[in-house]
């Protein structure tokens, strides 16, 4: 199989990183070893310093919408230019840990910026640059924040209302729902089932991309 | 007379540092002593930052032209939105080095970044915010750089080639053709005659804002 990049969307507490360890161990027993690791924003030493700007601020200095939104596509470009392209180049998959589509529901939906502006901006900056595969972890805010806080101090970003994340969620759904490329996970549920659906709908798919019945058959 | 933004352009070593202090010195003679000063990329601790990265790179990584343009963008927005409309609104006059005219010329002339990606960011971000009036100092960029490297250590984007900046050069002064907010002061001449330049042209558009002979006539 040609290599792939598949990233991993949702809301704070969604549960992606327990997504990220049950993707990986899905790849390898489909014979995928050569796996790359990406978040956004951030994963090139100049996007992590943007990232630590757009979750930290500057002093009390107001961050407008944005500057937030150009850059966290300073940060995408860098990341998709510097690691994610030369990654599928040599043969490698890639897993994110977030990526455009996490724009378009935050800043997109949760901040309101205008969905014409969005969409020709990301056509500027990636071109027709897409993940072959999403998984969308879906949860209710009140939920995945709770998980959040658990996990300790919040960030700038994860201090918003409730009503900034359900508006959030709300376009995170309906671009799940109008892109066959984007796969939703019911995370609300316990942590094993979360799992097990993961595992069945990426090793679905690679048994597809591979054409066959998939080494586990 | 209402607040204005007045903006000083050109390329490196086109002495914008003198420009600025005749600026300034002859607005006083005008009776207008609430003047607020900006520098482009920078002028709000979160462009500064900015600033420090489009100047200086992090690590080795290479900056790509997306991600620098969407970067000074980013810093644009900052500054304007919290320092430029802030100070026009109160009623201090606002002197810049360096504005749009910067990135049009440096990023689509010298780097060559399509002129509609250029004219479609710049409407996004900016809406029709503009400079009242623009003073372009044009020097050829051996000159320019000359004095530049007589000033110290050379950055990043002084370190590009002499058809960078002559790209550069060429859009600035395309630019500043069509544009009748653009005045073109020839900064290639002695200093004390650059500056009486900079005065009688600044002075006569000032006389003509007050639709009255000037306070000096």
């Amino acid at each position: 199989m040609n290599s792939k990049f598949i990233v991993i969307e949702g809301l704070e507490g969604a549960g992606k990183t327990s997504a990220h360890a049950v993707v990986v161990e899905t790849l390898r027993t489909f014979g995928i070893d050569d796996i790359v690791f990406t978040r956004e924003p951030g994963g090139t030493p100049l996007a992590e310093k943007l990232r630590e700007l757009i979750k930290q601020g500057v002093a009390d200095e107001k961050l407008t919408d944005k500057a937030e939104l150009l850059m966290l596509y300073a940060a995408r470009v860098q990341l998709v230019e510097n690691v994610i392209r030369p990654a599928l180049a040599r043969g490698a998959w890639v897993v994110g840990d977030r990526h455009d589509l996490s724009s378009q529901a935050y800043q997109g939906g949760g901040r309101g910026i205008d969905e014409q502006l969005m969409t020709s901006l990301r056509d500027t900056v990636l071109g027709d640059f897409r993940p072959d595969l999403t998984l969308y972890l879906d949860i209710p805010p009140e939920l995945g924040l709770k998980r959040a806080r658990q996990r300790g101090a919040l960030d700038r970003i994860e201090l918003e209302s409730l009503a900034f994340f359900e508006r959030t969620r709300a376009r995170y759904q309906q671009l799940a729902a109008a892109d066959a490329s984007i796969m939703t996970i019911d995370a609300s549920r316990e942590l094993a089932q979360v799992n097990a659906d993961i595992r069945q709908v990426l090793s679905d798919w690679l048994r597809q991309l591979s054409g066959r019945g998939g080494v586990n058959d």
